[in-house]
């Protein structure tokens, strides 16, 4: 059969029909709609761009880049500063091209495209569709009022189903508060399968459960450069023994992490100070905006140990698009469910908070 | 149960034989050993870096970005650009975190964790390690004497087997020589599934199936910036028809292309007199290199249409120690059958590539 007989469009049409799954056919792929809002408060980015001294620095290593070589596939240098700034053994870190490479890592090590996941609802998007895209069941466990664990559900269907994977995110993404530490070490001990604790905000809530990792085997914690100042990077880091650390690494991309990523990352972990000192500032700034926030009637704003606040409007739609006039971007959750109503706001540099508080009090009050 | 009762190595041991498949766990994860040669001729890379005047707008790119936001998640103006380059539309085009990213989200998205794929043997070992990691099953076919495609062989596994997934690497890697292109056509157009062109090294061809995608809804053609001189960016590109395309994008991390190397591919991509110049430039060598190991008694070489050439040895790691002891690092693939005594050197500088015809000849008369 010569292919010019062929009508490529509806051959492509019965291919999707016939060898994509449905629920890949039906996914709605994660998006952001975008907005050019002069005070962008919406995608968790920190503030900060780089000090003039470690912009200098980062100019030099780029231009050291041979950039017509392969990067390090080990990311040895990097992996090896990591390491030291967290006390953690070299052998049990893997890099990804952000956490999200991470998650499909450990969703294609551990459930193989046919096992079960289970995640709390609301929580990250990502936890769920890759692991449907990829084939894997997931089961859905609904936080309490606060956006807790409810501990006895999550242990029953941990009992039930046996999950291959659990996701929590801890400090949450888009409720902002952490679990409690003592529901998620019972989890940890009930799970026979492996329990990942994302802490891509733990920055901001100076609590980390990395060191249970030495005392539990089926524990792996995530954590990632985007937070806190280098989203642009895409380095997102996975800690766990040594021993679940080698499988993973079979199903990683041997070059996963570019050169440039690497280098500016060295960089930017050799001068940790900075963004130590911008991470206060920004948990000194979400202590600020939360207690004027919580002073506005009409909305309800939950606690945040995240460098965002979450909380809950009469009308989110209309509030999003009046703070847009305002030349004020933050993310609108609203849908049916859970997150009705709900918003999200990234904290700023002072001045952007204080346009965001003067925005939304006005909004609110007229 | 506390954690503090468990024993962590050991339950980590259980979760490795109890989640993750055989499959993986009999993985030898792909690795490229290290020596530290002068004469770098292993990774098929480019040998030229960038000129002056291109430098100078990539630290003028890089030192424009906001390393604290989120790259575009749809990296839409350097897709316009590749789009004007190739004369293809925007809606047909993916990119990925180099081809190791976009084989890994086809196999997902056509096989969904249980499907079949087949590709020719011996050919780019990632096509087999990630549909076997993802939970696809793999069919292998040998190539002919000439590392050719073995027509009826293959059509009749199509037929027997109807694969969701074909991988082509045209030119091939290791082996250096494109497939007939009239087979190609012919397994198109037979194929009930999805058939991948990986154009990886098509550069140095001068042959594209790129016009082809206009006729075939089932065609997917690779790319990729790591062969002509940007290994170390990670960009790899993907043409399809739209339709397939939009599905592909479902299971795309939302930022797989970070902010530098979305930069720096926009400044090469707009500067690619340079880029062709060099691909000139490693033609060449390659025709002079491939003449002169052909006039080498105790090897055999095979004609080339990529940017390394690709022979037996009668003693292929001697000839390989010896070479690293003479300060030139090249590919040893010697193994049991078809690739045994196989060696595999990248084109260099003409220097670089002086260096080796020298050492190899004094090896070989020795």
């Amino acid at each position: 059969m010569a292919p010019s007989n062929k009508k490529p469009d509806s051959e492509a049409q019965v291919i999707v029909e016939s060898r994509v799954s449905r629920v890949i056919r039906e996914i709605t792929p994660y998006s952001v709609p975008h907005y050019d809002c002069g005070v962008k408060l919406d995608g968790n980015e920190s503030p900060f761009s780089l000090p003039a001294d470690v912009q200098g620095q980062v100019d030099r290593a780029i231009k050291a880049i041979e950039i017509n070589r392969y990067p390090d596939p080990l990311a040895e240098e990097l992996i090896g500063i990591i390491s030291k700034v967290s006390e953690f053994p070299i052998g049990g870190i893997l890099l990804g091209n952000g956490s999200d490479e991470l998650i499909g890592m450990l969703v294609t090590t551990f459930t193989s495209g046919t096992g079960k996941v289970l995640c709390p609802e609301p929580s990250f998007s990502m936890y769920k569709l890759t692991s449907l895209a990829m084939g894997a069941e997931v089961i859905e466990v609904p936080l309490d009022e606060n956006f807790d664990l409810e501990l006895d559900a999550t242990l029953n269907v941990i009992r039930d189903q046996d999950p291959d994977l659990i996701f929590l995110a801890s400090p949450n993404n888009p409720t902002g508060n952490m679990y409690s530490a003592s529901k998620i070490a019972e989890i940890v001990g009930t799970a026979k399968g492996v329990v990942v604790v994302d802490e891509a905000y733990s920055d901001f809530s100076g609590y980390t459960f990395l060191p249970l990792v030495k005392e539990c085997g089926n524990l792996v914690i995530l954590r990632t450069l985007s937070k806190v100042g280098f989203a642009g990077l895409r380095v997102g880091m996975l800690f766990a023994r040594e021993s679940l650390v080698t499988e993973i690494n079979k199903v990683r991309y041997p070059y996963n992490i570019n050169s440039l990523s690497q280098a500016v990352s060295k960089v930017v972990l050799n001068n940790h100070e900075f963004v130590s000192e911008s991470i206060q500032l920004i948990v000194r700034e979400r202590d600020r905006v939360y207690k004027a926030l919580t002073a506005l009637k009409r909305i309800t704003v939950y606690p945040s140990d995240a460098n965002f606040i979450f909380f809950r409007a009469q009308d989110a739609d209309s509030l999003f698009g009046k703070l847009v006039e305002k030349d004020i971007l933050i993310r609108n959750f609203n849908r049916p469910g859970r997150l009705e109503n709900c918003m999200r706001v990234t904290i700023g540099t002072p001045e952007e908070n204080d346009a965001f508080l003067g925005a939304i009090r006005e909004i609110l009050a007229s």
